[in-house]
């Protein structure tokens, strides 16, 4: 499979690189049972941790800290804290750290317009870098997983990203790094109010949580949104657990969860938070027969040429 | 104008149809100054009143009550009151009868899955008659309009339904009828939840309301779910005052409101319901310099052919 006209050149021969391959040439074959019209080749991707890296810290709330340092010259200890909660929220605890959220959410979002949170997002994004690698968070991307994004479009798949990240944060670099437009990003969102000023109509921000897009709410959202049941499905962690399952009711799906099992070029971590219980991903994995990705044995590179260099 | 290749040949000679293809060629004429990529040319349009016939009833409402009254036998008096009242709905009153609304939406909706709702949907709409046109209600969609679309379409914009209606309802027949695929309507909604039955996840309505879309919510809607700036937006109420306004503050843009005129044909209405206040719609449309659509002087044919069989 290794020829330079591999689609997924980048993944060692396995079980998982051929079921990718499989199934995008079967539900892609007119001749063949599991056929699936273009309209219906729905497919979603988590983004932190599936996409892109999302250790030591998320992207968005290493912007949202340095957001508020900016804002106030320093952050201090009790909003720290906050930050090291987040770093392993599910859903259960979402309700409590939003609310926690809220004074940040003020003093960061008070009379922002969604163009202006556009803007500060793209120059962060232009700029910041990542503190083990140094290279700008759109550099890290995975590229073994851009090349399934790729082989997923050059077969007329609608690819949407849902995200527990907020929608507002990804869309303004979605486009040029994933070629996954904006009206295709679902994440998490705050509530928004239309308000007239010099007679023109703006959309500010509301320090109130509208839409935490984790766990049963990224089927809830995909239903919403998209409309399909979507027929192939990655995420890495226990916040993808419910959407890997709604996929994998399809009557051919595929459903792959991303192991993070690589802390020489990336990371090792376990898809589950320290918060989550009950049975775990890699159990739900086992049972609905999902594909495994082993980061460590799968992935020939994990980000692209400029981390190489 | 009128040559068999005339994209709008529904349409009379005016300064509304002169307007509409004068937009349409210089947004897509790479020479021209107000040239607009093809993946930013957004074009929103409001469903009933716009798109369709809503009168004397939503067709929802007409659903709604005939889904009623199968479950019960009958509908009685002060459920009757309760769908009065909607005829005129406007965003103020919404969440006093959203409240009113509760027990009947746990009597239609209860342990109802959304896959059960939009099988209902294609019955019912597949066979239900208009009271006075004795027409399907999908032969009931304004004939004009649909050239509308179809030249957008041809012109690659991405044309969304953005309606008060809610998606579930709109999304089951929209494909067909206007070629609008199920992820580019955005309208209201409930709360669903997922539940697990035999070992399968399922998604339930519960009887709350997630979203009521109309008025300043539209806008917000397009916001976060799209993501642009529409350049192109058609209505008909005064639910619709703000996405015509936020539309119209692109460089260069296009905002149609459809005036009812014609009693004979179709209906005769204001665009605004009884119980708005404040300035009126016309007034907006004024001011805005939008397009109003004179139904009566600018449509050769309300209805497609069907109708005039």
């Amino acid at each position: 499979m290794n020829t330079p006209l591999d689609p997924l050149s980048l993944w060692t021969t396995s079980f998982v690189k051929e079921a990718i391959l499989n199934f995008v040439a079967d539900v892609t074959n007119e001749h063949h049972a599991d056929f699936v019209p273009a309209a219906d080749r729905i497919a979603v991707f988590d983004n932190d941790g599936t996409l892109w890296v999302e250790k030591p810290l998320l992207a968005e709330l290493t912007f949202i800290k340095e957001q508020l340092q900016f804002k106030r010259g320093k952050t201090d200890g009790e909003r720290l804290s906050f930050f090291e909660k987040l770093k392993d929220v599910c859903e259960d605890a979402a309700q409590t750290l939003l609310s926690e959220a809220k004074d940040l959410a003020e003093d960061l979002l008070d009379g922002v317009t969604i163009h202006e949170y556009e803007q500060a997002v793209k120059e962060w994004i232009s700029q910041a870098l990542h503190p083990r690698f140094k290279q700008p968070y759109t550099s890290l991307t995975y590229s073994p997983m851009q090349q399934v994004l790729r082989l997923f479009q050059q077969h007329q798949f609608q690819c949407f990203i849902v995200s527990g990240g907020s929608t507002d944060f990804i869309r303004p670099w979605s486009g040029p790094i994933y070629q996954i437009d904006k009206p295709n990003v679902i994440g998490s969102s705050l509530r928004t109010k239309l308000v007239e000023k010099n007679k023109r109509l703006h959309l500010e921000y509301m320090p109130i949580p509208f839409y935490f897009d984790n766990g049963a709410a990224k089927v809830r959202s995909i239903a919403r949104l998209i409309g399909k049941q979507p027929i192939a499905a990655f995420g890495n962690s226990s916040g993808d657990i419910e959407m890997l399952r709604y996929t994998r009711q399809a009557p051919r799906s595929l459903a792959c969860l991303i192991h993070h099992t690589d802390n020489e070029r990336e990371y090792a971590y376990s898809p589950d938070s320290s918060l989550h219980f009950g049975k775990d991903t890699l159990e739900y994995a086992k049972e609905g027969d999902w594909e495994v990705v082993n980061m460590k044995l799968h992935w020939l590179e994990v980000f692209g040429q400029p981390q190489r260099g």
